[in-house]
């Protein structure tokens, strides 16, 4: 395609965080629209195209691939279809937006790795949205001018109001930290060499039999030392911060100072109640990232790579939360073409 | 023009603004196209147009407005053009983005608003970006539930790093004040009724002659008092803050502390530089507000009559800073097409 | 008194002030005792002396400075009784903490600062306490290394939950904005040389007829513009912020981010709700600082010339309240002895 | 002695805290005097009690206590040195303010423990000042009132400009996270059962072989999880900050915004240097506590249990940080005249 026509995007899974993207893809992103929606239950896919001038409408992830208006893809189905849709995809030489998980595991991830080696380019940017949040964008941009010197510790809360219906203990690593997890091997430039998982007495909050919150301990191959708060009931709000450590100072993010009142004794200010409203703005700006980059043939972001990193370190967390412990995370070798 | 089709926009004026507004519209904003760039200066049009994938040049305003893929028309060209270009619009029918201010002064702003008032009804919407700053946006809902109760005082601080060659005093209220008379107007939803200017000694930063900063008081016919600083050689940065006082409490925005450092014994951030900086975000909303409005064929936003309003209030406070005292505004009275 | 022997010291008053002084002297202050308390109501007098091992009662401030184990006078009794304890003490040679005002008016202040003149030397430290809270001591500190530039302007807020039984519109300048007027004095190095009150409709919640809240502005002969917003009824806490704005940058104080929560979708700490609470260090260092200094035979902190300059600021505050427009302060040259 | 009396104190110790703590008896305490300064060099006792209008010098501690005039004892000599001091206080039946740590290992406060035990009532006050800072006290209360819930985790950052000459990274533990483990034991109300540390890649600012920073985790009989970064050579300020996370919210200390200034670019405000400037408060608070109540012939604040608890935490977490792993806490079950 070039770079006038807009980008036709297909996008596969019309739930809760496929309808969102074909709304942002309809109403928000510049220079692409919604070329079709697909979804195994076809009732949903028609609701959610109907809201974007009634795009075509799929069950099957490839069939919606075949049009010739369609120039790319958008994963948003449950992590388990990715890795046939991905390839589907590769198959018909499409860019992909695929979000996060990449896949439930590494071992698919690495089979995902494996096909996009073999096409020679990269094809998908994974959707670790926090990479286009304004406030890591400056941190990280922050950490690159050198002023603070050299990481060493990396801080960082995860905190949600309430955990979902059937929210497992191992779902707070491999869904929520898995953010941290990129957050942290992306800020620090490292890979993470190994998992500690410390089990606070949960909450009453919690549902039963949930561990939560959980306190996560990461090291990684440059010597830093990563810990995680993870809280997935912690009643108050959607809250994510961080505070770098480096060897001439810190810096923290998240704080979230925006509207301050004075009110009935107290000051302060209100807290994002979901991660739609905490980060609207990084998934706006990764899907015009995507879009804008798609169109100059471009493939930026978090990669293949990114996912599978990811994958194997949620996995080695969900062995140090399960047998306690440290655990150690085995990684490939990175591949030249993502880069070092 | 139909919902589905996108909004072909003609920019008038190609100077920092107009520049900004073509790139928004070609990059930024969803179902918008650049449709035609205007300047006296027809290299600096075509400069422009060719970051929008080369869209028609055009030296006259009239004739832009001509061909048929025209739906829309922005005006970021000088003050003193917008009423000639905003009449030329108006015999088309063609919706419009006029950049603040409406006109140079009150006369000229009554002339365009006699004028759209015989259309019946309204087709522009006037430049008044801190409407769409998702700061201001909070705090005139947080008004709005109620929480706070009546509104008594606003207290405003609007800092500008340096003045550019050629400011003169008057051009603190006319051109900067400008913002806080809408804003006034729209969080309190009152009609600004007299104005006192105060001296202080200048700054020895701020260029001889210049009366830099000044001390605005606004009352209003709701009996508000409002106070604006404005200090347009300040040195450290581009500031914008309010606080809003209630008879339950007050509200405060513009700290800004998103991303906090420990560095060298001091804690804190940066502060913006400009406002494209700190607005960024609000033209962005701004513009994709008026194209999805003007898809839906209707008109929103700040009107002719706010921007007649800004200009009277403006006026008056020159006269007070230049004779001293406090100066009373006169307003004709709000046609029905306004609201109230 | 040498400097290793404790400083008696006769508190007038026993009221709620004067009761606190005698716990603070008893309890609190190094190398000083209660050596009095007097009250004309003797029972009261009596009540808080018991709390202090049963200092010596009386109801005549003269007597009460008989006694060669009185070294020192604290005069915490109402405005209109402070004159009279003054030359009492003046001619018993007492050193005086004087509590706030120092008279109820102007005319009574220039008596006293008469008297003291004779005496040839400083005998009263008048009691504006903001002068020894550690935020304003590190604002003026700030102020004075220079690095802020001149100072141009000065915002305050000073805010009250609600206003006692009794109290009038004038008193919330001569009783509440009297703290800003010494402040703003201070912190500039300025005198203040005309008045403009503000009415903004007032707060339902305030008392009838009090005109509640006020927005206050003075002018100074540095040319700086100084605002108070007071505002007796606020409902929420009590509250004192200021914010100078200089030729190169602007501090602030009053914030008080202690202690921050996050709970129940806010962020953010409570609010103090008297000043007492807001001050309490503030007192005890005024007092041991009068305390130490009265040790070493020497008179610092706030003079009779500062409480005669706040009571003529206030006069014609009152003036400016009850006539609208704009009223000029009338002081007397400053006699050597005050500095300049 | 009696309440109206003051306290006659011996300081033993006339180092950097010792001398600080003869000002503050001297010039800041209400009620206390100091009796005697004792140091090895006597000099250096001349030097310091000078400063106290000359009270009398001794080298041996246990001569000091002699003279009828001592009512108390303060302990600021060097750890190796506290347990015989302390059991010669315990002789003349003085009570003691020993200042931390009560002794350089677990087993000399056993000893110390067991000889209190055998006075049947407490004597001694350990000099953990943290309980005494305004913003740990507020915490503390916070909790009591329940409104946060049952406390999961504890967070804290104990960072210092520069470590001293000669010190070693087991120092890290007994010197400074010692008071992290005092303050998770009283904010709490748990013992702390297990250590483990962290060791990042140490910063290039600290000297050569010395461990820094580390992070430690520690858990707790009450199932909570505390993590402490300690970093010695921050370079940025002195710095001391805890969030304690509970069931229904979280609390947050050691931001100190108290001055916030606006300054070529930056907004933001100074950090403290040292723990005189941070905690010079809590040690004036800690200090008239400890007087307040020997006076009344009480002992309240941390007491030996505490002590001796302090010190089994920071061995297993120097074996901790020497061995690796995790390292549990042994403790003797609690006698009943410590509380439980």
């Amino acid at each position: 395609m070039t770079g006038r026509g807009t980008l036709g995007v297909a996008v596969i899974g019309a739930g809760r965080m496929g309808a969102d993207h074909v709304r942002r893809i309809h109403e928000v992103t510049s220079g692409a629209r919604v070329a079709a929606v697909v979804d195994v239950d076809a009732e949903r896919a028609k609701a959610v195209a109907a809201r974007a001038d009634g795009a075509p409408v799929h069950t099957d992830p490839v069939a919606a691939m075949a049009p010739s208006d369609v120039d790319a893809v958008l994963i948003a189905s449950p992590g388990p279809a990715h890795e046939a849709t991905l390839l589907a995809a590769f198959e018909r030489g499409l860019p992909v937006l695929c979000e996060k998980p990449l896949t439930p595991d590494a071992a698919a991830a690495l089979r995902v790795l494996e096909a996009e080696r073999k096409l020679g380019r990269r094809r998908v940017q994974v959707g670790f949205m926090r990479r286009y949040d304004a406030e890591y964008v400056k941190l990280k941009a922050l950490l690159n001018t050198g002023q603070l010197g050299r990481p060493l510790m990396l801080h960082n809360r995860h905190r949600n109001v309430a955990s979902p219906p059937g929210w497992t203990s191992s779902m707070l690593i491999s869904d929520s930290v898995a953010h941290e997890t990129d957050v942290a091997r992306w800020l620090l430039g490292h890979e993470i060499t190994a998992v500690t998982v410390l089990r606070p007495t949960p909450s009453a909050n919690a549902p039963d039999d949930l561990q939560d919150p959980q306190f996560v301990v990461f090291e990684t191959d440059g010597g830093a030392v990563v810990d995680v708060e993870i809280f997935v009931n912690c009643g108050f709000g959607y809250q994510v911060q961080a505070e770098i450590v480096c060897e001439r100072g810190t810096a923290r993010l998240g704080d979230g100072h925006a509207l301050v009142t004075n009110m009935a004794g107290r000051w302060g200010g209100t807290i994002a109640q979901d991660y739609t409203e905490r980060f609207a703005d990084a998934y706006d700006r990764e899907i015009q990232a995507w879009v804008d980059a798609t169109r100059h043939d471009e493939v930026t972001g978090p990669s293949v790579w990114d996912g599978y990193a990811a994958a194997a370190v949620c996995e080695a967390g969900v062995r140090a939360l399960e047998e306690g412990g440290r655990v150690e995370v085995e990684l490939l070798e990175r591949p030249a073409m993502y880069g070092n």
